[in-house]
């Protein structure tokens, strides 16, 4: 590779990378935005949060777990010794290519967005210390080997070894259908079946701002392009078609989902679009390398329509789900990681071959193994931690922290102050003018007339 | 072209098509913030509703329609046959270039935001279901092929054949004045036409959320350099300079309309604050690689300035342009087109030269022709398209729902719940605990105090 | 450079300026949020009004100033003639390499954020007129001339020289903790100091919308990487780093600042959150060339744990930084410049080496003095500008609009109507239907039951 081309190739990952990151704020308004005024600002702190202490974690030692050599050629765990502390990756290439910190960087956001969407499933319920060392420890013995597994590929002189899922199994997964979604999702249901159910349900408080949850749709659907075209690690011919099939495949969802609502309840709804484009959209990452663009609008498709019947599952079983994370990530993420089984186009940039395009059932039976090592290892380990967490310090807030609010009583913060003023008080040392400590609450101005 | 050379061009059209699809939210919001608490949510959905019908047709038939060989050498519609189903377009191209795929995924978003900008002037009361069907029928019969004239250029070696306003009357159409912005103000003029008024014209809810039309102003802003610099299909000069002269027009769109209402009314407003900087961007889209920064001063400020006094017209026609889409988009649009003949400086990129550089009244016959011709065909196909729908299935939602808002009548939801907590009915199958199943409202908890 | 090279680079900065013009938004609603309802439209204004005024100026003759050959050789000021109204920026560089013009749109914003910085010290009571005035000076007399000490380096050749800080001194300041966050920093303290302390003080209206604060904050943290890597204007190793420890820095800073307010308090809040992100980001700005990522991750501890203390200070000095201006961007910039002195490995792109890495106290030396210039500069003429406005014009609303809401006194607008549909007057021409004048407001539609 020339020094150009690999600046060329730097300069769209610096890009998708950036685009990633506005994931964070997507995410927080898209759960914000879903939970009721009393917890909006907790669910937004629990993604920032997970940002905070996951990338932390990877900077000390969670891109050698991931990225390092495998510990004993194993193919389960990178070494966490050859990259501890992150300081080697100052160092440039030594031929030219994507610099190392730039592939860090973009993988740390991949690893706290993973961790985030698991958030969604225990709201108004968690408590926020226990969330944030529940966001270290999954992300210490679930996502950084998973991502060792899925993302981890051999060097090309073969000298660095990379997880199984990727190298020896070698099935398809773009842009982490397996390590992104399906871990989050399954890794929600046993974090749900510990922490138990909110004292409403099968109520749930309506979304108190559909508009933010909209907006961090929209969000989110702009960051995708960059976690999925980005994957491609490279500006060329690859990252365009996952462009174009992500593209297509949130348009299919969209459609779909409002269609199967509008039959089903008489309805479409902004939740239902805002799901429907968020399903689709976990359906084609995994899938975004390896389909064509019609094969794309199927994937979409399916997943917005499947997904929107699959949310009401939560009832029949009793699982509160609050904002869908099992129903959304674990079934998109299922889907599209199968669906690649049956529409693999070989003139995709994967390259694999699906049922219908005359593959057989090879491609199929490599993408249900990985779907179930990363079911089993992710729900096992995941209810392990629960649950020791659970029996130590606890899970959930006090039960009238449920009912009045984790903002006011965990955080102390309302979300608006729109229809009154009210006074924060402020402190002025001896010497200065004294003032009442009191707090004063008043009617906002009335809007203005002509 | 060398491959490494086609990577950074790529590398910057993929973030470039990335920017754009923010856009998707930023309209979203611009419009949603306008209207009232009552149909925010239907504003909304029209603008992710548009992505969804479009981006369909389009990854079916509409890129072919677009950007097809000419049939018949008409330079009228590309081959709709040519690109079915877009599957040619996972091949990379012959030679070094920019991917089609990407291209497609980029003309896409703009297929789909001119769609969108039309919503805004029927806002509060047209049935969604019409809108669905509406939006893919324009884009079939009007965008499609109004982009073959504008966008579509005759490959280098002649072998492909594009439209004739870029290749016969080779007007200059940086990045969609006429395709997009004239198109959709004068589509949205024979819309509400047809359409009517609200009831309660020339009176008009007061934008329900300013902060959300300013987000969505920002976004706009921020898209928009994916849209005009990413026009340039190339990581070089043009796209530079394109940048500059964008964001110089913005600046002078902001302060002239700021001045204009300052003067008119006494007051500068974050409403015209917006506006302002939305029409200088819309002016300068058609403009931006032909003018120098100190044209673009020029462009932005008149587009600021005129289109703050345009806006004011529809109460003199009795139009319910609900959210000035007419007085911003067709009128900025055709500034912008028009003010190229008088502007272009040779030494931009576009290579026009304008009446006051010297370049006679070519340019300006030019770009004449090109702005008569959409309005021709635009105003005309979307009347007969908006009047068969009008006669057939109707295009109005129940007087009810315009009372009432088209939110809880057509989509069963209300934008906010901000004051108290609503639960939504769940239900448990048998044998899970019995649940009460009415709706239970209750305050929300009062704010924290310290 | 071979013009692929150069091509590669111009597509990354394109992108990041792309990603830095979302700022403007994020900013507005960052401080958007944090003020009362009664001024958040007010605050949002001075935030696009900076953009507006600054980006005008820049145009006709900043970027001259800025970057401009030193007046005289003395390094302290850019030739005002040389760009004067910018036109020399349409031609491509003679040699291949990053176009003039989209350096000089990158720096644009850099300006008119700097700007727009100090609104936030100011909420509530300035005047909207002065404050445009201002935003004007400052940026001549202020913003133009630092920019040029800090961030205009010598051409290669040697033929054109830029500022003393940049190339005499030799201090590291790799995207702005000087040029931006100590001069804006300080400037607010300037500004407040002649303004005065809003009549509520030292009580301050607690934030109305923290979901607006904590998406400002999450769209300026993906700004962010466009400020800093962009500030490397390449697509190479050093971005990549920049953006792998301006990523640390902002997760320690979360982590930092929600520990120490958790520990003093006992609550961990979202507007902490918040703030640690953009006190570490603050921070890591002029380091984020020159340290390690363990070293990112101390100056962004360091920045959010600092910054959590010092922004109680106000009170003891009786200094109304409405939204901790000083406390975080000076507080933060003086800190991270100052820490390259300690933390700077020698292995960064900087290549700076501070006292922990042996480098003894020069580093230490020149990155102290290059703090201290600007600070006396910018205090020295901020408070000059702000005196002979105070004294001439006037700084300050009326009484009655610090009581009553900027908002409605100053801009005839409020940020929502949220509870009731209020109708704006329209005015239809005669010949049209009567209507009635008066405007009419009523209830909004009780949200929807199932």
């Amino acid at each position: 590779m020339t020094e150009a081309l690999a600046a060329a190739n730097t300069a769209w990952i610096l890009a998708a990378f950036t685009a990633v990151a506005l994931m964070v704020a997507g995410l927080a308004l898209f759960y914000g935005g879903m939970v009721s005024v009393r917890s909006t600002l907790n669910m937004a702190m629990m993604v920032f949060g997970a940002l905070a202490v996951v990338g932390v974690l990877w900077i000390v030692f969670g891109y050698s777990v991931a990225f390092g050599d495998s510990v004993g050629g194993l193919r389960l765990i990178g070494n966490p010794l050859e990259y501890l502390g992150s300081s080697k990756l100052l160092e440039a290439p030594a031929e030219p290519g994507l610099p190392p910190a730039l592939f860090s960087a973009f993988q740390l956001l991949f690893a706290a967005i993973t961790v985030a969407l698991i958030a969604g499933a225990v709201a108004d319920r968690m408590k926020f210390g226990s969330w944030m060392l529940f966001a270290g420890l999954w992300a210490t013995l679930v996502y950084f080997p998973v991502a060792h597994w899925v993302f981890a590929f051999d060097s090309a002189d073969g000298s660095v070894q990379g997880g199984w899922i990727a190298n020896s199994l070698q099935a398809v997964d773009f842009a982490g259908g397996t390590a992104v979604h399906v871990n989050a999702g399954i890794a929600a249901l046993a974090l749900i079946l510990v922490i138990g159910k909110r004292a409403i349900f099968p109520h749930a408080p309506r979304p108190h701002s559909l508009p933010l949850t909209m907006l961090g749709a929209g969000i989110l659907f702009f960051g995708w392009f960059g976690f999925n075209a980005g994957s491609a690690l490279a500006a060329g011919n690859s990252a365009a078609v996952v462009a174009l099939n992500t593209l297509a495949a949130a348009c299919a969802g969209i459609c779909a989902w409002l269609v199967v609502e509008k039959l089903r309840h008489g309805h479409a709804t902004s939740l239902g679009a805002s799901s429907g484009l968020i399903a689709a959209l976990v359906g084609i990452t995994p899938a975004c390398g390896a389909v064509s663009p019609m094969g794309a609008l199927a994937v979409g498709a399916v997943c917005g329509a499947v997904c929107c019947l699959a949310i009401t599952m939560k009832f029949r079983f009793g699982l509160d789900d609050s904002l869908d994370v099992v129903g959304i990530h674990l079934v998109g993420g299922v889907i599209g990681t199968i669906l690649i089984g049956l529409l693999a186009d070989p003139a995709a940039p994967s390259g694999a071959t699906g049922l219908f395009y005359g593959g057989g059932f090879g491609t199929l039976g490599k993408q249900t193994v990985a779907v179930l090592a990363v079911l089993a290892y992710s729900f096992t380990v995941t209810w392990l931690i629960a649950k020791v967490m659970d029996l130590t310090m606890g899970l959930r807030v006090p039960a009238d922290a449920e009912t009045e609010g984790v903002d006011v009583v965990v955080h102390r913060e309302s979300a608006y102050f729109l229809e009154s003023i009210e006074l924060a008080e402020g402190k002025v040392e001896p010497g200065a003018a004294v003032v009442t400590a009191e707090v004063i609450t008043e009617k906002a101005a009335a809007p203005a007339t002509t």
